[in-house]
């Protein structure tokens, strides 16, 4: 049994640090790094890049918002055009980083308002879906395992990755209890890894989303991995899965 | 005897219009299209790719300083650790469209306050060099004749073409005369046709920048090009003279 | 009976020029200027109200949410507290230049998409009603007539303007008719001259907005102001009116 | 003997934190406030201007370059003009919070590179003392010791606030030891106390700027202050001293 463990990456901005890249890219298999709408610059994605790299995790774009200031987290009402033109633009910006690196861009995970957002307006979620088979029919779309993001990709005819949250409640029906719920996040290690292992053995997911942010990220990283390897789970990235 | 006829294009943004794109492309060869730093965003840039491929025009990248509200054209003192990153962002950008639109990007040249740097500032002209570079070692930069910059990528192994101000005057020993002195900038048809042509002839010239601004910048377009054929000169766009 | 006439000024950002505004102010009493948020810069906010000053009208702060490429037409989907906050930013930003220049704000009106939001979402039309407050509970706050931007300033103790629409076709119940229906939008400068005194007479609105973009806009303006005048209507700044 | 004690303030952005205000504003006096150009936004102008209040601080104003990428530390070739309007747009920005929490701005000090251009060039070093002046006479203006920011300060008829650093060396002229020089920052707290006395007591300045960034921030600003009253000194807000 395999699995991704995917994070997101290079949201630093100028003098802002955000994030323990570095020390988290030893438990991953694929880094989403920011294009610079919503976080990022290009000497941050450039360096990100560098250490996916050495790391040997696959890159993939992690296009948002246009909106720094609320680190795309906040929904703006744009339209299909300019979602599928500003997820372009991104997903360029980031490969030619990635062509100077010599290595490709594997996949295209949403971020933050844009992801949620495209996981039930199918508008959207086609424009994405566009977004990413313009710039090459090889790339893996990462969307919420159910969502309408995934279904997008698959009738664009795209690969796609259903994506799973360790640390994250769950609802009998398989979509995620929402942040504002009692319980909606998983506070301990062992609640975490015991849901990391629930998600892959189910096989209803393709990748994890390990928390880059925060002061237990890379503890947290290390024992999902470590609980995954144990359970007889092997982490790759995702060109290797889907 | 060829020439190529370039003119700076896409430098609208949002709701702010600037320029007579459609209208410019008749007259033209090559656009050098914004990148969102300076002018432009992400639907302009795809609309202004648009048009260029449907003109036959060469497309290139015109990066610029991140300096939207200066329109590129105040001095940043950028490192050149900046300039190339930043150089390598805005190419990959725009690279994403042109992928799209299935050509590819013939030529680099920056914009504004950063062009005039990097005719003068070798670890400026130097970092875009090594950004071109790090994207397409095809690809053709553009820069000022007998500026560091033409140099710098002549020494990065890059083609260059060298650049001619048909409405600027020049001094004898062949720099640009600064636009505060009284007769830098050629008001009329009559006088831009005729320092075209010479600017041709005397052979120091790759291609002419047509300015894209203005009331009578589509007029000034049209005047060109008609002396220069009607001078024995072929338009032809930079990868078929350099 | 009297009526104020707005217009939406400073627009320009940059090297971008919006509107027509030297020419309009003749024919207004009041004037929106854009705070640097959605449009706007601190040199044309500064040359703005030199213009209004000179003209005679009222200076008011026409905050929008922080989306320039968007030209605070998008919805945004921001806290109460981030629009409370952002609009105190914009309305301090512009009472700087007006304490320079001698003068004193009259009112506020939110542009674009927070106008709209404004209009029917009681958060936001609180939040922006407290930031009028804070600043100074001298301040007249515009909104749509009818709304409840006009009813949360009422509840804070504020002077509200209610605002209406010459070119825009309204329903029987008196709301805006959508953009989208056709007929929504007025042609003809007799239109818009007999919608503009139908409004006035009915007394259901205290200002009437001037658009002051648009090839037309300088010729509707007159005729408006011209058919008021004809019309036994006397124009007057807000702060004579309300 | 009296000091003020002022630090910069304010400097987080969105998600992206900075600084360690809370801990800080117990040691120090005065609060130099970014306004949202080269950091800060409306909702961290807020809440650092009631933490101010709360702890019996000064207010002041920390404007500049419009560049958050660098975080205003970039040189950029602005004109006087667009300088002058900068400051007053940022000085008014934070002003609105202010008279929203029932206190008055104090002083204003550059960010920077706009405070270093501004200490040796006369053109900018006008322009921030117009924009100051504009806003109120009253406002007290802090530059480098010795600048030209302090004469031209002067020269408008502002108060001046003379500023010297305990963390960096000086040479024997008075002037700053440029930070790429070998010792140029100094590295214990017995050292930056030492230094801190000594400026004091050579009355050269009238406030010193504590460092607020960093994992010592707070230990260093508790050092200093220690140091100051047990030499006799006492710290004081710039509003008593200058």
């Amino acid at each position: 049994m395999k699995i991704d463990l995917n994070c997101d990456m290079g949201e630093s901005f100028g003098a802002y640090k955000l994030g323990s890249d570095e020390a988290i890219f030893e438990w991953i298999t694929s880094a989403n790094i920011a294009c610079g709408m919503h976080a990022g610059d290009p000497l941050v994605m450039q360096e990100t890049l560098r250490l996916a790299v050495a790391s040997g995790a696959a890159v993939g774009a992690h296009p948002g918002y246009p909106d720094l200031q609320g680190f795309g987290r906040r929904v703006m009402d744009l339209t299909p055009q300019e979602v599928e033109a500003y997820t372009l633009y991104q997903i360029g910006a980031l490969a030619g980083f990635a062509r100077s690196a010599g290595v490709e861009l594997v996949h295209v995970k949403p971020h933050g308002a844009l992801y949620n957002q495209a996981a039930k307006d199918p508008g959207l979620a086609d424009a994405i879906a566009r977004a990413v088979k313009r710039f090459s029919s090889g790339l893996i779309l990462v969307g919420l395992a159910g969502s309408l993001l995934i279904e997008s990709g698959l009738s664009a005819g795209l690969r796609v990755a259903r994506e799973g949250f360790p640390d994250r409640a769950y609802r009998p029906d398989g979509s995620l209890m929402p942040r504002r719920e009692p319980g909606a996040v998983l506070q301990t290690e062992v609640e975490v890894c015991r849901q990391a292992l629930r998600l892959v053995q189910d096989g209803r997911v393709d990748t994890l989303c390990i928390q880059g942010d925060g002061p237990h990220a890379v503890a947290f990283a290390r024992a999902v991995r470590q609980a995954l390897v144990a359970g007889g789970v092997t982490p790759a990235r995702l060109d290797q899965i889907v």
